[in-house]
């Protein structure tokens, strides 16, 4: 990372689920504290303030993309890259983050291209949502994105969060940090 | 068969997608057709007409499960098979199966564990959706579900179904008899 | 299963690995006991006694099918319901079970449809081979295979199995017993 | 790419059969020869002459990691980039190159994480092997290895290569070109 600055990479943190006390939203907390005390100029943001009604074509065809997924659209086009926790439903993504992909995937050029992808997934049980994530590299890599191997798995996730938005365990924190490290890293070289 | 008549298999047929001249709401209805005069008991439905908005696990605990998906429930309950006919959205499901899924297992029983299911997917390139059938499978399966592994995938579906709701190719029709014969069959005997 | 009695499902188990000390032998070995004292008619086989090349179609058409592919093959047909324990090796399938697989898939007809599947998977870790269980499942779907959701997987491996053969956690051994009635029901019902 | 020419990139690229008049060895060979004309250090191999014994951990344990496999690791280690042209079987790797897999990430470091590997599969049907590279893919990021997007499906392989070893339909080519230019362009920031 000669040439690039680990300060001047941008990320994009979000988490697939909005309800209060998500402990994805807890995920995306933590890995946004860290990533900037790693020194990466971070954006986090919640879905719910880029709302868009369930995709459908006869919707589109008469109204055009929502404002609110262009402007999603504009700001992750700026990032270089994107973290998002994401929920484990039934095997799958959450509703709100499959609509809130495919809406982005109408835009054109679409800016799902544009940065790089590292995924993580927290769920009170064990399988930290192993499947879910199977189901959104498959989505993410059909649109082209470059979606990072490591993935953070966080089981037991109702206790492996502090107050302060920081991991519980440390191990959990070093396995974060050594994702972090590489998405900053290949983001920096590809962006150079 | 001995003991069921198939005339006594009732079947849902319903497509994931709703908008006006959906390709997987021809095959739905062609399926439709196809069983009818194989002596089924055929109810299609549109997914619009049971709408529920975003999953929310917050907007759930002040609302409950919207009534329109309780009716669906009932009314997937109360058949002995499924076909569902699904879009491949970027390597997944569209939002609204997904959405309209996820709120079914939130219901006590959950529906999806009584009938059996059977897939298809069509779509106007070659790979008739393909990718997006290991998604639907994986989230059904993860609701224990059983699906049968026969898949009807009809791609150049531009061109695939006449106007009055049948195959255009022989070669479709036999395919979608055949697994319909294998989901009939399957479902009389469980049923037993 | 008023027409058939549990005494008349054969039941064929193995597993995907035959290391000595294997957890995933380890488990075989619990569902076949349980599945005897359940009272079913169980055969349990290890993958090495039918050994055969590395897949090749040149091989093939110079020898044919291996002769244990071909007992192997008439032992499935001979059986109503198959349990499989497969280990995950880097989120597929051993190459054992992949090449005995793809070895019977080339047996006209190919004997993987004619029972029911059901799956298992034990690993040291949490995760119970929960990724190898989706690939195992996609090709034997892919075969048109029925394979039934549920799915025992057992993490922390090391300590789940007692010398006797038998499951150390009452928890799983529930999970085991309520695995194999849904499969003994179904096999007999498809059978009937 | 301004600080690493292309013609320092060096590319590995090899078929997952080894069978004679293999569609995917074709595949590899146009792959190979398209990247040469295209400035980059190209090596093209056959798994046949890196042989290994099914995968056995007591095998391992008494006799240690095939040699051949030793080789086939070093060479894997020299390059910045694979292709592999990967067939699908019933629906996942062939079990040559599963198993040519699970030796390689018992070395330690396992090369499989150094370069970065893109896909593609050629088969008669229309297909072109998407499922099977589900399979790969999952397999190769549960190894930590970049894996980039964009996928080269070759359907109606039968017809799809020339005798000197270029693809027949231009639009193929193209698709081939620009998988290949990603590639390279991405290996040579990486490598940086």
């Amino acid at each position: 990372m000669s040439s690039v600055k680990m300060s001047s990479i941008k990320l994009l943190v979000f988490s697939g689920s909005t309800r209060k006390g998500s402990v994805n939203t807890k995920l995306a907390t933590a890995v946004t504290n860290l990533a900037k005390d790693m020194g990466a100029d971070v954006t986090q943001i919640v879905l719910s303030d880029y709302p868009a009604p369930l995709f459908d074509a006869d919707w589109e065809a008469e109204n055009g993309v929502p404002q609110p997924i262009k402007d999603l659209g504009t700001l992750m086009g700026d990032h270089d890259a994107v973290f998002i926790a994401s929920p484990e439903y039934n095997s799958g993504l959450t509703p709100l983050l499959k609509n809130t992909v495919d809406w982005l995937s109408r835009l054109k050029p679409h800016p799902i291209k544009a940065p790089i992808f590292s995924l993580g997934g927290a769920s009170p049980g064990v399988l930290g949502g192993v499947r879910g994530l199977v189901s959104l590299r498959m989505t993410l890599v059909g649109l082209n994105a470059i979606v990072l191997p490591e993935q953070l798995s966080v089981g037991g996730a109702g206790s492996a969060f502090h107050e302060d938005g920081s991991f519980v365990a440390e191990r959990t924190q070093g396995f974060a940090q050594a994702q972090l490290e590489r998405l900053l890293e290949v983001a920096g070289k590809l962006k150079a």
